[in-house]
């Protein structure tokens, strides 16, 4: 097109991608750029402007590596990572929540049940469930990889003090789909201030930087939808204000004092009483 | 919000910036969390395509440096830069075309008229022009940042051939705007193609990389707003073409031959013919 003009550029972008094979492909790439200039558009956005926000993409990407990923902060406070989640609930299912920056790959596999205390501070409490399929029949070949802060806030990637893969693991359930993890109650924090998008975005808008306690989960199971998800504490005083909007009411539990000399002594806590919660997680066909 | 629901997510999380002290701010970021979810939703984002955009923007930012921007090239496939430019071109100026993402802060100050052919092979050719304001007369407080790349194609930063600030000069026009440059023809060339926006978004829609050939202009006189903008060849067969959206007509411009002895000899090229294309810009007040 040898006349770009304001009334033909969106279309004639637009076009450049009908030539995808995949057809997937082209529809994303076309929305992508309809979403993409009716936001221009709507706001009149400015040279200065678009010049600020790509250096503002600059220092994401120089900030970012393979154990920080402030491009999936960035995406978790515009709550772009809550809606995904949202899109791909089944009714019927345990519903997603954010991913969050800090989970990575190659988490190590352990015993069901598991023991993550080892020398960490904080309050001892096991996390129970079963994971399920929609018509409550147990998933016996389901696994978790399950991740959480410790009791200073910080994950593991960002505290030297913390051995490497403190507080997170991968299991598989038992035969009637339960899992079983003694380990610390995880403690409400901050996300990341040190970064362009608190400095830049998040924080100019007065907003808190707290997240509610949660425990991150992904659950596969062969033939069912991965479910990524988190659960919060009920006695959480920042559930109402989550700096990423990862909280759904089914995703709340409450720990509750247990009598349970026999499973205190199997997962190796003083007993006979353990601060348990309790979850089970649904998952939908794939 | 303890519940964050699909049918409350975008308002939920648009809200969150209702706090910013900056009201264009607040608008930016609010209408940037609606069209960002009016994306996802209106495509069904999944989270697996959610965390390949998210690896995607890894790649993105893991090339880029302070002497490419793989974000501007990013925005320049998607017609946004272009449309950024467009919406900010008053009727009765030269219109806006983009950047690319080969600027670079710091080009050295010529006198004016300037000559950068040096070593550099091709054809040899004035660029002329006035900077004028919209009732036509010349601004004689205006500057010129001006890029452009070798015969092989390249700018000097993709070329360790080339000396550094090759092509490249800013000057001031003369008390009657008028700014006269020797250089050699800018040639047709290919968008980078080594990193993620051409290997994942562009390619596999079957697009050209190719770009006409072009001079890149910065133009600015104090009190009015300033210019970014290219000019092409009127013989270039990619204008119908560009793989990122700049033509527009009046940015097309001809050689024409001319019999200049004079010029020829102010500028230190071999006489009496010259091959010259002159184009006016005008500025819009601020």
């Amino acid at each position: 097109m040898r006349n770009i003009r304001l009334d033909n550029v969106t279309e004639v972008a637009s076009q450049t991608f009908a030539g995808a094979t995949d057809e997937r492909r082209r529809q994303l790439s076309q929305a992508l750029v309809r979403h993409l200039h009716g936001f221009a558009r709507e706001v009149g956005l400015t040279h200065a402007e678009w010049r600020a926000a790509i250096g503002f993409m600059h220092r994401v990407g120089e900030i970012s590596s393979e154990q920080r990923s402030e491009f999936t902060l960035l995406s978790d406070v515009l709550g772009l990572s809550s809606l995904v989640d949202l899109l791909g609930s089944p009714a019927g299912a345990t519903p997603g929540s954010v991913l969050g920056p800090f989970h990575t790959a190659g988490s190590p596999w352990l015993d069901n049940p598991a023991n993550l205390i080892g020398h960490n501070a904080g309050e001892r409490v096991l996390l129970r469930g079963r994971v399920l399929n929609a018509q409550g029949a147990p998933l016996a070949a389901a696994t978790l990889d399950m991740w959480q802060n410790a009791a200073n806030g910080l994950y593991w990637q960002m505290d030297p003090a913390q051995p490497s893969d403190n507080l997170r693991c991968r299991l598989r359930v038992d035969a009637q789909g339960a899992f079983e993890i003694a380990t610390i109650r995880p403690m409400p924090y901050c996300i990341p201030t040190d970064g362009p998008v608190w400095t830049d975005l998040v924080e100019p808008a007065q907003r808190s930087a707290w997240r509610p306690a949660h425990y991150h989960l992904i659950v596969e199971a062969p033939g069912y939808r991965t479910l990524v998800t988190e659960l919060f504490d009920e006695e959480d005083p920042y559930l109402d204000t989550d700096a990423v909007f990862g909280v759904r009411e089914s995703l709340v539990g409450r720990y509750e004092d247990v009598n349970d000399p026999a499973g205190a002594a199997r997962l190796g806590v003083p007993g006979p009483m353990c601060r348990v919660m309790h979850m089970d997680l649904v998952l939908a066909a794939a």
